[in-house]
């Protein structure tokens, strides 16, 4: 089996982190919906990304929610967590954890305090980590989000990674937003998994030979987006692109992570999920009042229920 | 005693942290230069700053460096550590421990994975901070370098946190070169103390009420920058802040981190002092030839030694 085909494909969340309302992550409500984001067609869970708010939560609270997922019966072969860090000792800890209880692969943050860094210290970044960790079942997705990182994994960066780690690396997370980086990604290296951050953006990637997506509306959206990367090639394609690219619009013109979990708090009845960890802020109630307006425009539904 | 005369004044060292050959803090070395800073006339160490490559380090290595600097000798009170991360309970925990050594005060970075959130996401950060450390000795200075932290601290939240905890946040380190902002600061709030981030602000800053300055470059000239914080009302004020100005502005031309842990080894012929964690790189060869003929220029000095 070549590198390429163990890979993640089709739509993986970015699964929000509950906190309960003196801001603990509250593994309760996060294990339930995990389950239930699988059952609804999610072909894998890419905990602890940005819309995770994975950089608020301590490295403790992060390997205890992880444990957690994985005692509750999530299959580890499903996960793919974030583990990349400021630190290198942090994010080769979290690493060997996500290893440890079975990973299929992990999504890897370049160090993002230091701004304007060359390439060459982002490449070191990995390869010390690669290194570090020493462990050949390790397959890491690269993750490039230059508008939060200020660390952008360039072409040559990829280059570079990918022929020194060709069996480590085996995708990378475009959230840059730049379609034409994306297609230059899928053209130079077909041999990656590639995942755009938009299910808007997922049919013309399955199309140029693209893996899949990893967005944050999948969270609200996931039954239809999976329908979509199943049936890409069938003719309800185009209609399933136009609509889950019509829900997508308008998450884009929200403050995302708030406006996601004050939806999932709103239809679910259950108001556990709106609390967020500074520096983000919940919805206020009139932004949550107009967003759901918006959403009565266009019928959507989300039918995951508080209990049982 | 009000509050503010219980806050730092002159100059504070964000010390260089060293790094043995495998990347690990190196205990020895960095207790041996804090003690050395401190003889030289620096009026207190703020370490686990940004030129410390303080997010570069796992919490327990911080946690455990800030012992070590006070088992060895040096006094807590003199102490001024960077304890804000992106996490909220890493935060607290750096916070209670820096509490719990003795420290003077906590530098506090704002959480800056996030970027362009509101001053409430940002207040709510230092509010909850403090009200989970729940310690009355805990005494911040806010920490605005917008070029790295992408969370600017402006007027009016400075406003808003120093009107809703004056007993607790004492001061403000301005990084971000502004120097109208760093004037603005001390005259709307002259019971702050002020540190810009270079000595080529230090005799302005202290002429308009500034407490003095953190500054990377007194890893390297600390003796003449605290002479001249201590006799900045002298006839040789105006002398010294040349002096220490025209080495600052050959400095800021380089990769500062790294050209300081240049200049450190190869003055004190001790090489150990050159690794820099990812995503920093040490300086090529030519980048430190260069540099050091153009120290040599201004017959520039540094008497640490390795030993003794």
């Amino acid at each position: 089996m070549s590198a390429a085909s163990q890979a993640f494909h089709g739509v993986l969340v970015p699964v929000l982190t509950p906190f309960t309302s003196t801001l603990d992550p509250d593994t309760k409500r996060f294990t339930r919906f995990c389950h239930w984001l699988l059952t609804q067609g999610a072909h894998g869970l890419a905990v602890f990304g940005t819309t995770s708010e994975a950089n608020s939560l301590a490295l403790g609270e992060r390997m205890s929610l992880l444990q957690a997922l994985v005692e509750a019966g999530v299959p580890a072969q499903r996960l793919l967590p974030g583990t990349g860090t400021c630190a290198l000792p942090d994010s080769v800890e979290l690493t060997r954890h996500a290893l440890a209880v079975g990973c299929k692969g992990v999504l890897v943050l370049p160090p993002f305090y230091y701004k304007n860094v060359s390439d060459e210290g982002l490449y070191a970044g990995y390869s010390e980590l690669i290194q570090r960790v020493g462990d050949n079942r390790l397959k890491i997705y690269l993750y490039h989000i230059p508008q939060m990182s200020y660390a952008p994994l360039n072409l040559k960066l990829i280059e570079r990674l990918t022929t020194a780690y060709p069996q480590t690396i085996l995708g990378i997370k475009d959230s840059s937003g730049d379609w034409d980086n994306t297609q230059a990604i899928m053209r130079e290296y077909p041999h990656l998994a590639v995942f755009p951050s938009s299910e808007s953006r997922l049919l013309d990637a399955l199309r140029l030979g693209g893996a899949g997506c990893i967005s944050a509306t999948a969270n609200v959206n996931v039954a239809q987006i999976s329908t979509l990367a199943n049936h890409w090639q069938s003719e309800q394609a185009d209609a399933l692109h136009q609509s889950v690219s019509r829900l997508r619009s308008i998450f884009e013109t929200q403050p995302l992570i708030p406006a996601l979990k004050d939806i999932v708090a709103h239809f679910s009845n259950d108001p556990g999920w709106r609390p967020v960890r500074p520096p983000l802020t919940s919805l206020s109630p009139d932004q949550a009042a107009s967003l759901r307006e918006t959403l009565q425009g266009i019928d959507f539904q989300f039918p995951f229920t508080a209990h049982g």
